[in-house]
């Protein structure tokens, strides 16, 4: 099969969708969807999530020093996109979307109650690198919806149904079906 | 519905699985399977992908400075995670799996030809988090196999059929339905 150049472009995909959840210095709660995100560490548990210095959640995050990644279910994919569209700036998009947001007792950061899984971070550090800032939180805890747990306690990926996200296309699509186990499916190949 | 605390952990889902095409520095090709990865740029267009020490793609990264990220379709799901059970350093995983090593023509970095989107990267910079280091690079090109693109000349996600990791549980799945458009399903709400 040949392959075609597309050029210099943040053609991944998919990318899941994450809702930031910070506070403003005026103290009003905010939402923000993003897909520019990624695990980025295993001890401390971290992960980074990257926002432009024009978007509400920049300032909110270096002036809070915290946030929450918020994993949505795809039932709440209109609210999710809605809160890619507008800024907290102008609007608050919990009054807006009908979701609710709860302060964290270990962060200074609100996290969307009806979502399955939440995750509250405090910033270990920020770094610029280009349009983009990247904010890498310290993972505090993680917390789930007891409906979406598995046997053996985890988070189970068709109880919580997240979205993905293509970039390019701009289109969403749901998570589908089981494939194998890690470190598992291919030892055979050994 | 009640939240169950889990703990400070990496329990983020679904993570994206991708994987690292490096060269060592006796020239050999390696490929790593990872998660902790994401976009964290759009200008310079850059992705973020994680690595312990212990990794043979760490140094092979810091000494090349480049890297490939390929996106593996799912029916490749036995020899990407063979990938990720298995060290390059002792190990040809390119002649153990059958997969094919092409040396990218725009960095010092090997892609995987039977991975139907592949991303050239130069390392832009990399710091320390913690147990894992974080490698930033910058894209240079992406290359998509012809029958993966749609109509609008983007990668479509249901002819790439990439694969889905879940931190925790550690089970693989597919990618499923399309659920809507971004910035337009979303609109409604406003």
């Amino acid at each position: 099969m040949n392959k075609k150049s597309l050029g210099a472009k943040t053609l991944v995909c998919p990318t899941p969708v994450w809702v930031i959840g910070t506070y403003d210095q005026a103290g009003k709660a905010n939402a923000a969807t993003a897909a520019w995100v990624g695990v980025c560490c295993s001890n401390p548990p971290a992960v980074a999530v990257s926002f432009t210095k024009a978007r509400h959640s920049y300032g909110n995050i270096l002036a809070r020093k915290a946030f929450t990644v918020n994993l949505p279910s795809e039932e709440y994919i209109k609210e999710v996109d809605y809160c890619g569209i507008v800024s907290g700036k102008n609007e608050d998009k919990f009054s807006a979307t009908g979701l609710t947001a709860v302060q964290s007792e270990l962060v200074d950061a609100p996290y969307i109650k009806e979502f399955p899984l939440v995750i509250e971070c405090r910033l270990l550090k920020h770094h610029e690198i280009g349009q983009h800032t990247q904010f890498i939180g310290e993972i505090v805890d993680v917390k789930v919806d007891e409906n979406a747990l598995g046997e053996k306690g985890y988070p189970e990926l068709n109880k919580i149904r997240p979205i993905l996200y293509t970039p390019g296309s701009g289109l969403y699509f749901a998570c589908g079906s089981y494939l194998g186990e890690a470190y598992t499916i291919g030892r055979k190949k050994k």
